[in-house]
């Protein structure tokens, strides 16, 4: 029987299980998706102290530390099946038939973006290819990019990228936006912003890297935009299908509802990272390590207080 | 006229200072106590991605991070004296006698631990003498230490400390505690914790490091304790004069108050780091960095929307 079982091994996961380890507790962690999205970044400029890493370099960085506790962390690369609430007790099901118990347990499974589905998508992720404008906009410095998506992250998005590169498009498959209006107002007044609406990609293009997207309908005459980057903004599913399964809620957005020590609805069980409702919904390497330690700390005062 | 004014020089000041920079805003960090709080962390083990570095290495890392934006960032080292709202316009008056505008401004001062006054305290400050039980305490595995207060922090401090070291003395100038019942219940549970009730500590006392405690009560026949940490956790005091001075408000323990997006009851003040009421009071690298952020991230929306 472990104190604490956490679920996810990104950066909410790893942060988690150093603070658990710290409080020595005996914990469990366990995911199927090791640096979880933080996996998907080519490159990381906003982990304070660290101006440029690789998003693989870092997450692997934040396993060694969670893993240097050998006493205190059990890690496990499997996915988890089944969440179970016995009386004062967690049972996980994993996908390798093995069961865990736990007294606690934190969710930290964090988001899946959604991806578009077409041509050279997978092929250059990572090459061009991105899923968080904010994150990687600042790379793209007076380089063309497309944004992809209508709501507040594609159009937020645009505007961050706005301010670095030479040239944004956003392109939307619709005529309006789901972002609230003032972003859209914003974007508006970027002279280097062009808006391709009404328009799906078919295709992204590239050699090494991305150099083009190849869109449905043709924009200035051509159905082909060059650019050096496409920004994949059309939503995440928080990965909320197991919390929901013991009790746990979720706000409107979808997201894990977390109180601000972390706690969900479900006594015992906390949350953290890109998966909660916590930070503003503003989902950054900063704001998971946050969450989770604070997580953890609410799991050892739970603990403490005699569950 | 700057866009963001950012006043604290420690984790959450840099922090806010790298995402401010990223976002293309043009930055004035100013602070008189270069790396804040952390600075003062002899040893530090819960900064996600590195397993141990010292307090002022981290906050020198984070310093050069915010630095690098050269473009963006203006970092000068001085006391704010002053802030004073006008018109869409927040004006600082530093102690070299300048004075500097910015359309934003973002608290992040911390809070100062309060110290014993006592003799060998700021000696030994570092070497064995410590504000934070909660980020040290790992490192005094198998010894003996002293904890001293009577509140939530630190009789929690008494507790995880309970964890690791083989002795520690909870030593409180009451005969009752502050803190919450069921953290007084868990530290009497511990059999490695002695209560030294209505005492005071005369002095700290040393040779190249803490080597005990004196007292002003004779504890088990003596009036000198043998410890080898001691950890001073008598509460601290959230630098908000200057924040309430522009309308701000404080909760009930006097940190700034901020909602989910950090932001103050202010339009264009934020807040992040120990100075605020977020990430449940509990103050770490990782929750300022956190705050920090979003403070920012709210900073840009704010400008962006017109302001």
């Amino acid at each position: 029987m472990y104190d604490v079982l956490i679920i996810g091994i990104g950066c909410a996961g790893y942060t988690a299980a150093v603070y658990a380890a710290r409080y020595k507790l005996n914990t469990f962690i366990v995911g199927a998706e090791e640096g979880g999205l933080g996996n998907t970044a080519a490159e990381v400029g906003n982990w304070p102290g660290i101006q440029e890493i690789t998003g693989p370099d870092l997450m692997q960085n934040f396993k060694n530390h969670a893993l240097s506790f050998t006493e205190q962390v059990t890690h496990k690369n499997a996915r988890v099946l089944k969440v179970e609430k016995g009386q004062g007790v967690f049972h996980l099901t994993l996908d390798d038939g093995s069961t865990v118990e736990g007294k606690t347990l934190i969710f930290a499974m964090g988001s899946t973006k959604r991806h578009l589905g077409v041509k050279g998508e997978k092929e250059f992720s990572g090459k061009g290819v991105t899923y968080c404008a904010t994150c990687d906009a600042f790379f793209y410095r007076n380089k063309v990019v497309a944004v992809i998506g209508g709501g507040d992250s594609a159009v937020e998005g645009a505007a961050i990228a706005a301010q670095v590169a030479s040239k944004v498009y956003l392109v939307h498959r619709r005529d309006a936006f789901r972002a609230e209006p003032y972003w859209v107002d914003q974007v508006k007044a970027k002279s280097n912003v062009s808006f391709v609406l009404e328009t799906n990609i078919v295709e992204i293009l590239g050699e090494q890297k991305v150099t083009g997207i190849k869109i449905d309908k043709p924009f200035e005459g051509s159905d082909m935009l060059k650019v050096d980057g496409v920004f994949i903004e059309i939503g995440g599913d928080p990965a909320t299908s197991l919390a929901k399964e013991i009790g746990c809620t979720v706000d409107a957005k979808g997201f894990l509802e977390v109180d601000n020590a972390m706690r969900t609805v479900v006594p015992g069980v906390f949350g953290a990272g890109d998966i909660t409702s916590a930070s503003n919904h503003f989902a950054q390497f900063t704001t998971a390590a946050g969450e989770a330690s604070v997580a953890a700390n609410s799991a050892f005062n739970y603990l403490q207080s005699g569950h």
